[in-house]
């Protein structure tokens, strides 16, 4: 089926109409209007080649969420006109041992990701939710809460189960003291995830300006990370720290933050490595530990949970036409806190 | 009381003999005569002032056996005669979270370290092991089982609780596979442990000569992590890494040996920073932690382990004038595995 897309076609071109054929739906698949698709720093990565491997033409997105069109004839968890999500994952061996515990996200055989993965069905890559409608699996479908807003909901996707994935890992609950450092796409729903699961959030920012904001979404401290005598103040005092920064920052500083076995749990993927002062881990007996996004049922669970608590991402809605802007703007943070692309401006003129 | 002992009067002279004073045992006190004691990296350390803060003259050693000479009126687990352990630690607040969950060594009020920690007796700071006894309150007191070598069980006090406490903590278990990384103090200690408690143990080493005695040791296999090829074999295969490295060096090569949710613990405290690529915690949701010797109620459990297992030290005995020389030897890591004192010498002839 010919489906309209945005593509980009090298690493230094911008992102341009293309037309991807997606497949005829299998008897297990659903058909999905994709109605809003969240842009992700990732996509940015991808489509610029910085983490190498990029395939081209590339159709980024994996903040999907759509309308079902039509679903395979053994598929019974939906239906025509239901409203889901499609995330990070499109497909995974279902047989190992990650797999078998729920943790699609590493598949010991291969995870299948929404755009650049190698596509059994094409033979190609995958092309993401930068387009018109997209076909998946129905394990790799998720059910949206009715009551959330469907622009909003895009970014639960990935920031969502990025930051919900090592919150709940690690146990946070009530009454524990939790930080986020960097306040953006990710950092951002930390925030509101980490205070609806009744935590006290301090969070960390380099930014005086974001400071009334960070309050604002539920914070109920917020600490300017170059004010050593205030950072001093939270010395051994968290149960657990998650670290959004994808660049090269000062994690020691943070570390001696922990309470005795407490956990700081990275989400950003640094380009360069981070000095760590291992006397930091030792006395304390503290964490250090990374997370990637979240497997199918606890993504889920993300979803029910957002839709029992009302929340959506901060969001700024563009049109396709403008996602060249939204990346250069994005990687300049400039951005509260996710672009989401609202795709009918993908019908209507493209 | 005199006692006679070996100090360092500053980082830059030899051990020498030295008079101490030990205060008359109180209602709680145990008294024992030292038989051995072990020579940790840390007492070097420590003499040397490379950690900074060594009060001098500085008695080092904090791996213990002995025989009780007398206890106070109120001490009930032990009486004359008793052989005896001394570790890392004479004293806590026993009030604090840590010290309530028996993990003294992160007591919040301050641990008392047995030796160049404050001493609220004396107010001078606390003398270890390098002497003819030692007054130490009973619930640092611990009991050492009756089958075990003596001499070879000093260092459990500190090199043994070391290595065992996170084995224990990180769940190491039957048929697991763990990974030891350096074969000296620790490491030797650490092959013995996790090897008793039913792992399949590696051993990561730059030496070739030491491959034949690991196996010795107990391991399973043996890999010279200079060898890329021979490291690749194990890639996302570890439950554990206990890592006793003291310098810096290429922790990335071992992150990735670990299976997701694996844990490597560091426990050998790198002067410099070591440098963590944070995409090897994110891909595999990997964990890089740090251990501190262990509580009370822990090394008495390890002790007892030992005894039902049979387990010491490996060690080469030494009188106490011979104290400089096994420093030297010590630094350049010419040990198998472990300096012991007799402590008769200092009796004999000081």
């Amino acid at each position: 089926m010919k489906t309209k897309s945005y593509a980009a076609n090298s690493a230094t071109t911008p992102l341009s109409p293309f037309n991807l054929v997606r497949r005829a739906p299998d008897e297990h698949d659903v058909h999905l209007e994709i109605l809003f698709c969240g842009v992700c720093h990732s996509d940015v990565h991808t489509v610029r080649n910085e983490w190498h491997g990029t395939t081209y033409p590339c159709v980024p997105g994996h903040e999907i969420v759509g309308r079902v069109i039509k679903v395979g004839a053994e598929v019974q968890k939906f239906t025509a006109g239901d409203i889901v999500g499609v995330g990070c994952l499109v497909g995974s061996c279902h047989t190992c041992e990650s797999c078998e515990e729920h943790l699609e996200q590493f598949c010991e055989n291969g995870s299948i990701f929404t755009y650049n993965s190698p596509d059994k069905h094409s033979g190609g890559v995958t092309y993401g939710g930068y387009s018109e409608s997209i076909v998946v699996n129905e394990d790799f479908v998720l059910r949206v809460p009715g009551n959330l807003d469907l622009a909003g909901t895009a970014p639960l996707l990935c920031a969502g189960i990025t930051t919900y994935s090592p919150l709940r890992h690690h146990g946070v609950t009530q009454g524990q003291k939790v930080g986020i450092v960097g306040l953006g796409g990710l950092g951002h729903m930390g925030v509101k995830l980490a205070k609806a699961m009744g935590a006290h959030v301090v969070v960390f920012t380099t930014s005086q300006n974001k400071v009334e904001d960070a309050l604002r979404l539920g914070a109920d401290e917020v600490v300017l990370s170059k004010d050593e005598s205030a950072m001093n103040k939270h010395l051994n005092s968290f149960h657990f720290i998650l670290d959004t920064v994808g660049a090269k920052h000062d994690i020691n500083a943070y570390l001696v933050l922990l309470k005795r076995d407490g956990n700081l749990t990275q989400v950003g993927v640094a380009p360069e490595p981070l000095e760590v002062d291992v006397s930091n881990l030792i006395f304390g007996r503290r964490n250090f530990s990374g997370s990637l996004i979240g497997g199918l049922k606890e993504t889920q669970e993300m979803l029910d949970f957002c839709g029992q608590n009302n929340i959506t991402s901060d969001i700024e809605i563009i049109p396709i036409q403008q996602i060249n802007e939204a990346y250069d703007r994005l990687v300049k943070g400039d951005v509260k806190y996710r672009f989401v692309i609202d795709m009918a401006s993908l019908r209507v003129n493209s």
